[in-house]
């Protein structure tokens, strides 16, 4: 059985539609790749009580649970606060953070706002990373994480040998173009019975020319089963009298 | 006081990494724009137990609830299902709408998979749309809509006269090139402190040329507060001896 995986994204400006998020699908894939597949996202934004909450729910609920946003050094970036609070440990300043951020910035520029960068819980495993001197964050099964893309890209990848793993995910997509999803309906719901570990979707797309059909798209860790349902999506595409295409056929 | 929004992004596709997703940041924007503004966004898989049980977690705590993806013709659309279960009702067909589909494709072709895009929880009233024959629905608080971008916009368009509405959240944006978020930390967070009904975010960004600095965002629905927390802001950036800006300086 894979482990799994939560994302907490924290951030009023996902919620209010100022910044396009681009955190989720960058740690779907890499958890993907890694057998610790993401099972659920929750958005919400820099409210105390809302982060607790939710940082308690999901780490009882999933095995590991990652958070981006709100470790800077504004009166906004609460996320070290709260989740000491939801561990029940103390919010101090971390020695060895504190003097690389004071080397950087020099003593007399050190303030009182750059501080709240080196607070960490009490017991929590900086995440030091190539591309910010400020640290996330490892405790217990969470790991906080900068909401900045470039961050906390490299932040996941500093993290990434403690995590847990398991089976890669991979997929198997076939493409048919002038296909309704409805007219394969029924033959993928069969062959989705007949591989019950595997995750069968259909998803239909529609071209810049207008011309659109379905992408169907077989995932799982097991490569024989992947391997036997994708041939048998093949097959369920070539007889309604279209051709199966592998990659995604562009106008 | 604002009714409050939260959205449920139904689909595998989103967690796997396979789609990035594109509705989040429409609903968002729009839901600001009438004064509803989303409180929480929760991203789950096509799974029964879950969508029933945070369909039902979320029409208790928020004034209204939007789910898209999963209402189409394959085994894993399962949405109007599960939010009938929500509702204690059962799924049937709805005429008016199972009418629309068969003379779409006609009395031959409207089989049993197109039949489920009619199927609607008892009470339900279909949400008609200029995209697509299939519904979504509103049943309660909750608006079932489709998970492809165009379709969903259409949806919400369509939908929208129904919503309730509050005060529009309006924003403000001052960009500054060259400082650091840690330098206007202070200051910002004793402008918040004035205007405690407003939501300030600090963004930190950074130009394809490597300059970077930050864009502060004053948020709220008081036109009179947002102005002069907004020229509390600009003059904080003064004070820096740098120039505020009002749209993102480009490289």
């Amino acid at each position: 059985m894979n482990p799994t995986s939560a994302l907490i994204v924290i951030g009023n400006e996902i919620l209010s539609g100022r910044t396009q998020d681009a955190n989720i699908r960058f740690l779907a894939t890499h958890l993907g790749d890694i057998g610790a597949p993401l099972k659920e996202v929750r958005i919400i934004p820099d409210v105390r009580e809302t982060i607790i909450t939710t940082v308690n729910e999901m780490k009882a609920r999933y095995d590991q649970v990652f958070t981006t946003g709100g470790i800077g050094p504004t009166h906004d970036d609460i996320t070290s606060a709260c989740v000491a609070e939801a561990f029940g440990v103390p919010l101090e300043l971390h020695a060895e953070s504190a003097a690389l951020l004071e080397d950087h910035y020099g003593k007399d520029q050190f303030t009182t706002a750059r501080q709240r960068m080196a607070m960490l819980p009490r017991g929590a495993t900086p995440i030091k990373n190539a591309a910010s001197i400020a640290p996330g964050f490892s405790i217990g099964n969470v790991h906080v994480m900068a909401g900045v893309p470039s961050i906390m890209q490299a932040m996941f990848h500093a993290v990434s040998p403690t995590l847990r793993r398991g089976q890669p995910i991979q997929s198997k997509t076939w493409y048919a173009l002038g296909i309704y999803e409805s007219v394969i309906a029924a033959a993928l719901e069969a062959v989705q019975n007949r591989y019950p570990d595997l995750d069968l979707g259909s998803y239909p797309f529609k071209r810049a020319d207008g011309r659109g059909g379905v992408a169907l798209v077989a995932k799982g860790s097991d490569p024989a089963n992947l391997a036997a349902a994708s041939q048998a999506i093949h097959d369920l595409i070539a007889a309604t009298g279209e051709t199966p295409i592998e990659g995604e056929p562009k106008a």
